[in-house]
């Protein structure tokens, strides 16, 4: 393609919005524009890119089965209320009525649709399992869009189901996708991690997400520095074995704590560490009020507090009912002492600990030298802290460490959760009839293309992997008003387009700093320049990534170029 | 693709509300379903059709120098206000508030998007002409949504737009649009023509409209029986010379015409042809009020009649503001002894007449032998009227034919209503600031497929031209209970697979009617049925399209396949 004839602006500035990379980079390549606050077109090259990736995910889907569809963005109200959501999903659902009033959701996702359509024409066992996808806009109300395409709202997902015969089918099917989904994270050039993760409100069961590894991602990974696991912060269980302390327990003894306020205060005015005193916060699990004690250094997790109760709606209490109940407020909260009416959980790191610090539940004193079951009961002890770094990796390997990642895939086991609210049944082969068995598999398209952004830049612009760029090389011509330059790489465009590479040839009338400039921008993998030694019949190549230049004679661009490619 | 894998759901009846063809048979083999009304979803084989069209307008695309772009769905109300369509679309553009109660439209077309992002990213006459298109889903609420993709509500849709330096430049790039859609209409195996078209309210030029002929198309198309030219039936210029009458001017006589309401009656009971009487119509053209004339076996083109008073608004005048400006109601008007405050306009053929009839402007009454110009004046002659079958062709060549169509695309030069609107200017060649000028051009790509089925059919099922089926080939193994039918089925499956050949390979397990049944709705251009003579490796043959049968031995079924697809 012409550059000349192609709309591509490219900006020297940095974009005043843009806060990270990806966003400044892609905007002032010429990927793309804002049209509203978290709404983007796609310019010609980055709809290159987007094909592109795209095109593998596709691939890779058709590879393990699954079909692609089409389903419209516009979904009847009443689809989203037979599976409740309609009710659950919150603000960003976008809803609309049309001319006659009825009620629409704009497809924020495709649960409903596609388990419309499977109810109604799917009956046996025999059409079991089925897996379809679709490439298409998706819209949520982001109350922040932010970092350009990694929050926004309308974005391109490739959505995928399956309708399995049983949870055993499910099983399969979840790891085709994995499968599928590693395949193309891989192929697209990514350092990302499969993380296990937390199947939220959906009443799914297993799920994992896949983050591509990034500073600017909003999610915190805990992986292992040995093997490949990873999970969600939130999800990663903590499984150490802490030595009992071989101290003699001594008695119990209330001390003031004038003007104490945190742990560290608390800590410091006792001369112990923090890991010697008891951090003890009010939750507020469904409708029981429930004591959680951690070690001082460690970090309640309240995912693992709802799990543990299979809770609804966990909280942190009320001020004023923890007075009510406890007769003090925050600062000064502790086992000893507690009714019968609050329940003590511990975390299995407080078992080991004696001769620790509490709250005295009486503002301004702590009791010294407390020991766990001869001084206050604990009704359960469990996994409830955050992993820390350094702590074993749980599959027994190594020890963990925490990333920060860009989520770019999600694969969901949902279970029976649509099925049994929309009816979706087939008969099995004895006749009878059964409920189907869902799986959702998601990967933000649009998104995708900022997290690879995120991996592959410098400071002079992208640096796109070859498969992925927009085009393969581009062809300057420096000074396009010189006969000999502009023969030549006329020349030079026709021969390389006619063997097939994708060429953006700058024939612009423009200085050759600029296009230097916004070649480096771009991110093509392979610069042609023809330029002051265009009349030798000498080409400068340059990669982008490494920034490695060589002279080419124009006999052997052509070969040359295609030998790069193929390594 | 293995179909017991694939969502292809059959239906043996024709679904109650689909009226026409195409409609029907997609709904019936399984191509779409309707989730809501004028809103589908393409099933995988819908899909596989889809993409093979996208395909080819795409090509087209880039063969031209188009390049393709997403722009998003959701547009800010801002721009719309910008253009003025926002209080001049009316109720087909589907509008909605996002969670901070900004108000966005859901694209009904892209002009407003498009220009605001190449008023604020091209400068300069050097990056003009620019062409840019996407493929893309659009939403327009009909009032009365029918007939499956012909007329939907969201449809997938192909827009150009074009940016142009002056109004030649336009004319060029128009060309050049005009060109594409003909070879992509022509690729796609389709009976069409492109038909002048009204340029409506966008204040546009020249305009044509891409039909595919069809009984069930809601446009007439007057095209001529020898040539090429076909125009919108209201846009079909009326080019007669009509000979004067050479009977002499009787004596005007006002005669009784009592309980006579048609002009039919009228003309019977006076004992003369229709073509004897006059036809008066009062309209009310913008702020003014126009007697129309016309013979009365013609037609008044209301188009017609704008655009000779260039008017905005033309529409029949009220039966009682009639009567106010001329003492009687529809039934009895006539052009004699009319007013001044009243211009009467007439047909070319009125001028040609001597001695015809007309009302007298009084209940019951009409004249007879009434001579335009002797008994009545005219403000103005002009081509006021439908074209008739039969007419001469206003090319010079042949006779005018009717035929319906369905419109499946349109080029409109919009020239600069949006620029100017919209602020998009750019430097000419002396640095001077000049406005932009434009052309849209949209191809209904959902509704294009709708149309070939209409085209490619018979009584059982779609007769799909090859390159746009969603397979080339429709694998029966008839009994796959049979180890050698299987076995042999199988290994034709992965024969034609590894060459390249797309494959439907139907191993379900389903009597053989069922199968055939299907496989006729489908349209797959080629059927291999496994059968009973699969243990002498005899494969059965049949084209789709001419019922052709003949039996093949499977040596050679790959290298039959691949020759029957090169012819």
């Amino acid at each position: 393609m012409k550059q000349s004839q192609m709309l591509i602006p490219t900006l020297k500035e940095v974009p005043a919005d843009a806060e990270i990379k990806s966003h400044q980079l892609l905007v002032r390549a010429g990927y793309i524009r804002q049209i509203a606050s978290g709404i983007y077109s796609f310019l010609p090259i980055g709809r290159r890119v987007l094909r592109k990736v795209e095109d593998i995910v596709r691939e890779e889907m058709e590879k393990i089965g699954a079909h692609e569809m089409m389903m419209a963005a516009l979904q009847p109200s009443e689809l989203w209320k037979e599976s409740g959501r309609w009710s659950t999903y919150g603000p960003e659902l976008m809803r609309l009525h049309d001319r006659h009033e009825r009620e629409f959701a704009l497809g924020a996702t495709h649960e409903e649709v596609i388990t419309s359509i499977v109810r109604d024409e799917v009956k046996s066992y025999k059409r079991l399992p089925l897996k379809v996808f679709q490439i298409q806009n998706k819209f949520r109300d982001e109350k922040r869009p932010r970092f350009g395409l990694l929050r926004g709202r309308e974005f391109l997902m490739k959505d995928a189901y399956s309708f399995n015969e049983s949870f055993e089918s499910l099983d399969e099917s979840y790891n085709q996708m994995f499968q599928a989904y590693s395949a193309i994270f891989k192929r697209l050039g990514l350092n990302f991690r499969a993380v296990i993760a937390d199947s939220g409100q959906m009443g799914g069961k297993d799920t994992h997400e896949f983050m591509v590894l990034s500073d600017v991602g909003e999610d915190v990974i805990a992986y292992s520095d040995t093997s490949d696991y990873a999970a969600n912060i939130e999800m990663a269980e903590v499984v150490m074995t802490y030595e009992k302390s071989q101290d003699a327990p001594k008695q119990m003894e209330k001390v003031s704590t004038p003007d104490q306020k945190t742990m560290q205060d608390v800590a410091d005015y006792l001369g112990h560490g923090l890991e010697a005193g008891l951090k003890s916060i009010m939750f507020k699990v469904d409708d029981r009020y429930v004591m959680v004690i951690t070690r001082g250094d460690h970090e309640v997790n309240d995912i693992k507090l709802k799990n543990l109760y299979s809770a609804d709606i966990v909280e942190l209490a009320s001020e004023e009912r923890t007075k009510e109940l406890l007769g003090t407020g925050f600062g000064s909260l502790g086992p000893v002492g507690v009714g019968e009416e609050i329940e003590v959980v511990a975390d299995h790191a407080v078992e080991a600990l004696v001769n620790v610090s509490c709250g005295a539940n009486e503002a301004g004193y702590h009791f010294v030298n407390v020991t766990p079951e001869k001084d206050f009961k604990v009704n359960q002890y469990a996994d409830l802290r955050f992993i820390k770094e350094g702590d074993p990796s749980p599959d027994g390997q190594g020890h963990i460490q925490f990333a920060r990642g860009i989520e770019v895939g999600h694969v969901f086991k949902l279970g029976t959760f649509y099925a049994e609210n929309m009816n979706a049944n087939y008969l099995d082969d004895q006749g009878k009839a059964q409920t189907m068995v869902m799986g959702s598999y998601g990967i933000g398209v649009s998104r995708t293309v900022a997290a690879i952004v995120e991996q592959y830049n410098d400071e002079r612009g992208i640096t796109w992997p070859a498969h992925i760029a927009p085009f393969q090389v581009h062809l300057l011509s420096l000074n396009p008003k010189k006969e000999e330059q502009k023969q030549l790489a006329d020349q030079l465009y026709d021969q390389l387009k006619s063997a097939g590479i994708e060429v953006l040839y700058d024939d612009r009338k423009e200085r050759a700093g600029v296009k230097f400039a916004d070649s480096d921008l771009f991110g093509i993998p392979l610069r042609l320049t023809v330029g002051k030694r265009a009349g030798e019949g000498i080409v400068e190549m340059k990669e982008r990534a490494s920034g490695e230049q060589s002279e080419v004679d124009q006999s052997e661009v052509l070969s040359t170029v295609s030998e790069w490619f193929r390594q």
